[in-house]
């Protein structure tokens, strides 16, 4: 927080009892992340920032409140997360955050800058402006992850460059394209070498990873791994000197795995991060709260883990007056109902009560206005059955994915299809359905189009332009009369997510920004997420997974081991297309 | 380190084991700092960067040795000296402190910036780049101390800005004149604020501070406490957000003191410094691997002292590819041939090898040559012994100085004196010697006179330009024809220390860098240093204490009680002039 002198002058005459303080939160049990000790006084607070830690009862101010001695803890610091995930824009997201005591994220705009780039980016800046919340952003070092499928945008060094100087930019994004790392490609170099000229971090992506791959990206000056699912990465992390983000999020779960490895020593080296959380969890849940009490639960002393969530955090991305309850420190703080359960009674930013018992006093009341580019960024094709088509032989066997429920990672398998008319057509009862990726950014009219095994789907289609990562149209369809309608009913909406039956939009969530996001009031989104949820068991009755979610990662081509994207079926193994029509003997 | 996308390639490249290492030490017994364990391993070396850490001896390299299982740690940092009280240029005290396995200091080059402002501390910075030590400047905050002397400079918040940008400056140095900070005045504040508003640190100075004051300290936004000498202290500083650097130089030594507050929790908020230590202490005990044999003697374990002595300071710095012994950091690191009493066996700087068994491999080839305001800053005025005359009333009598041999702090007592002709004269038997302080910056020709005992000198004088904090000449003296004497000396020799007996200059050590330093080769600035100690035991057999140090401080007007600058006797509880005629009853 950048002071001025009149500023200055104020907190130190605070300090000194030359004058009143803004605000007291008195009889308070403190958390110090220092000593991992609590300690219990009252918190003077000026202009946004802790003033004393006081245990005399001598200071006096405008405003007061008795904390009765229940604990009150550092406001709660997200180290990796994709706002998008959450289908909230910032300003909306800080709304459900803040009640659970999350004051700050370091996000990812990875998808909306798949979608309109510096644009998209800059739209998350301007509108994380409108949040009482602190979100700092971390640019994405990928778009687009291959170039095997049109994205609404590409980043390279000189794209992004201007950003760095941005006051609420961190350093660079998640590195995930590893192979060009360790190959050592300039473009991608480029963007490393002028983030570290700029003093700023970055971070990794080191999924998988071996720990001789590990050492290329510290080689390369990559800093941080969210992606740790095992005790011996983790630990292989910390001792090549990288930060451990500790993960807990709506589909990677990797907190009980990890959490075995700190040590009060090694402790100063881990944080942690949600990374992708959809709003329904993150309303029921919350996020990094939910991480403390799943550590504390797992047996992990409680300010242990508070540590990991504030001062750990906060260190780890250079935020020097956050995560800590002492003079000169921000002022965004929490107070407990009760520690072990870590029941959130009221939570104060930059001084400031902002939530009481899980609500918002006050609702962020703007939100930042779309430019043309974001919110009419679908751009389908008129498209016919003609469009949809996959012409197959009679007799031959088709390269078919086989998702696997609520995993990223596909299996390929080669089997017998049913054909009609030269072409192929789904079957619900061999659950062979048809998918189609189809551009929807800068009017391509490239339609990649494939076949996929078990989703179960019994009857029509549903729809989405959340796709992961170029989040151009994906459609699956029992028939492709609900499929021509499913897309057409994207368009209609500006992007979301839909489920079709019978020639009709049985339900639809709008994500009218960049196709990702909504600005609707929360409720209004929630309601229409309930809704949507109805209309999709209503035809997959037996759905326990999930779905749109999956379909979401069926067309990302870097994560095995077979993907579609918008020109084509994407053998991610080989890493390259390859043909439906297989020319390997079919497994049935 | 600022790498470019060539230098990435090749460390990547080297990373992979595409191309050979430029050197390995192999077979090395590494200190993990991050988790305070012990790894047998190579250490891979490319571009002045650890690559890789590798157990299974895979790796090639151009160079290579064998650590035979001997312990490795990282190089120490120290993170908070004055490289001028070594009397050495920061190049040649580079060649010093390297080969006893310090790799970077954090100096505040308050001493020259009272000489001869911005331009003193650019000669530091330029001079550093001579080294291959690092040398990190914090800017001097309190430039002159006072206003009740003639400093050389006085350096504003306006004059200091420009230096922020240096890419070797972290931020604003040891903040020591509190009261002006807890009274919120202007010049002060607009340091603080210009320091945080370019994102740099700012250094504490709290001697004697309550928790208070320390709390105004941090509403001000000052981070660290170098001067802490009590336990309860440290851990006030380290419970409000502090910095503890824990100091052991030549007069202040504070780390029995406070090792005892170091717990495994908060052991991350502590480092070591040695704020002031002399030429011959620094070659005869080190400075931070001292500090470490201190502190495993006091028992504390070895790997927790070297993480105080490196990844702490690192991180209490900003400096993010230091401290550690992993990939992607800094190739700085020491070969021990003991851990227990940390004895050197080799230094690695950037992978180079420096040192060995305590001597430089090359010494640095050159200083930076001094600007003329720089190497002729001695103005001292052509006195005469009219110029040194106290007139003194019979019968009354005089306020006089008491010093506390090695101490900073004085007594002010009162006593009867010899007077001759309405003047004070000395008498070596009661120990009442005159004492001098002589403007030489900006021919001022103001004299400050003043009567010290304590001293024990019983015949000559000895005089210095070494007169904290505005280095005047002080000169101390037995009779006035040596003091003459002295003062003369101090001006041929442009500065230094002298030693003078029966109008004859005994011994001299002439430190023409600003009046505080010496480009003398180590060994002639050695054997000097010894010549002088020599010729002032010769009038003082029975010194049993440091004369020079003590006599350097006499004139510092912030430490109480009672001193003199060059405009007169001083008293530091009233903080005001006083005459030396006394108006109260005298002691004896």
């Amino acid at each position: 927080m950048v002071s001025t002198i009149k500023t200055l002058q104020k907190r130190i005459a605070v300090s000194q009892q030359l004058q009143p303080a803004d605000f007291i939160l008195r009889n308070a049990r403190i958390a110090d992340v220092f000593s991992l000790i609590w300690t219990t006084a009252d918190i003077v607070v000026a202009d946004g920032m802790i003033i004393a830690i006081d245990s005399t009862g001598s200071f006096t101010s405008v405003e007061e409140m008795d904390a009765k001695g229940r604990c009150v803890v550092p406001g709660l610091i997200d180290g990796h997360i994709h706002i998008e995930s959450s289908m909230l824009t910032p300003s909306a997201f800080g709304d459900v955050l803040l009640p659970h005591g999350v004051t700050t994220v370091v996000t990812d705009p990875h998808e909306i800058a798949n979608v309109a780039g510096v644009e998209g980016i800059e739209f998350m800046l301007k509108d994380a402006e409108n949040s009482p919340m602190d979100i700092y952003v971390m640019l994405p070092s990928s778009v687009p992850s291959t170039s095997f499928e049109n994205s609404g945008a590409k980043l390279e060094a000189i794209d992004l460059q201007p950003l760095l100087t941005h006051p609420n930019v961190l350093g660079l994004a998640e590195v995930m394209d590893y192979p060009s790392v360790l190959r050592g490609e300039e473009e991608m170099l480029a963007k490393l070498a002028m983030t570290q000229e700029a003093g700023l971090r970055i971070d990794g992506h080191g999924a998988g990873l071996q720990k001789e791959q590990i050492r290329g990206y510290r080689a390369a000056g990559i800093q941080t791994d969210h992606e740790c699912v095992t005790a011996a990465e983790a630990r292989d992390r910390i001792s090549q000197g990288m930060y451990v983000l500790i993960r807990e999020g709506s589909a990677a779960k990797n907190l009980n795995d990890l959490l075995p490895t700190v040590t009060s020593h090694n402790a100063r080296r881990f944080l942690f991060c949600t990374d992708d959380k959809h709003l329904d969890e993150l309303v029921d849940e919350g996020s990094i709260d939910h991480a403390i009490r799943l550590a504390i639960t797992a047996g992990m002393e409680p300010l242990q883990a508070i540590q990991l969530a504030t001062i750990n955090a906060a260190e780890c991305y250079g935020l020097s007056e956050k995560g800590a309850l002492v003079s000169g420190f921000e002022a965004d703080f929490i107070l407990l109902d009760e520690l072990e359960t870590f029941k959130v009674a009221a939570v104060w930013k930059k001084g400031i009560q902002i939530a009481e018992h899980g609500v918002m006093l006050n609702a962020t009341p703007s939100q930042e206005k779309c430019s043309v580019r974001i919110s009419q960024s679908v751009h389908l094709p008129a498209i016919t059955k003609d469009d949809l088509a996959i012409p197959f032989s009679k007799g031959s066997k088709a390269t078919i994915i086989e998702i696997i429920p609520n995993q990223l990672v596909t299996n390929k398998v080669i089997e017998n299809v049913d054909v009609v008319n030269g072409a192929f057509v789904a079957n619900v009862e061999q659950d062979q359905l048809k998918v189609a990726v189809v551009e929807r950014h800068h009017h391509k009219h490239t339609i990649g189009l494939g076949i996929v095994k078990g989703f179960g789907l019994k009857q029509g289609a549903v729809a989405t332009t959340i796709a992961h990562d170029s989040h151009n149209a994906i459609v699956l369809g029992t028939n492709d009369v609900d499929m021509l309608v499913a897309i057409e009913a994207l368009q209609d909406i500006q992007g979301g997510l839909v489920v079709v039956n019978n020639g009709r939009v049985l339900a639809s969530l709008p994500l009218p920004v960049a196709g990702l996001m909504t600005q609707v009031p929360l409720e209004v989104a929630v309601k229409s997420l309930f809704e949507l949820h109805e209309a999709l068991h209503s035809i997959h009755p037996n759905l326990d997974f999930h779905l749109f979610l999956t379909l979401s990662f069926l067309s990302l081509p870097v994560i095995p081991s077979l993907k579609l994207t918008d020109t084509g079926l994407f053998d991610v193994t080989t890493f390259q297309h390859i043909s439906i029509e297989a020319h390997e003997k079919a497994d049935h």
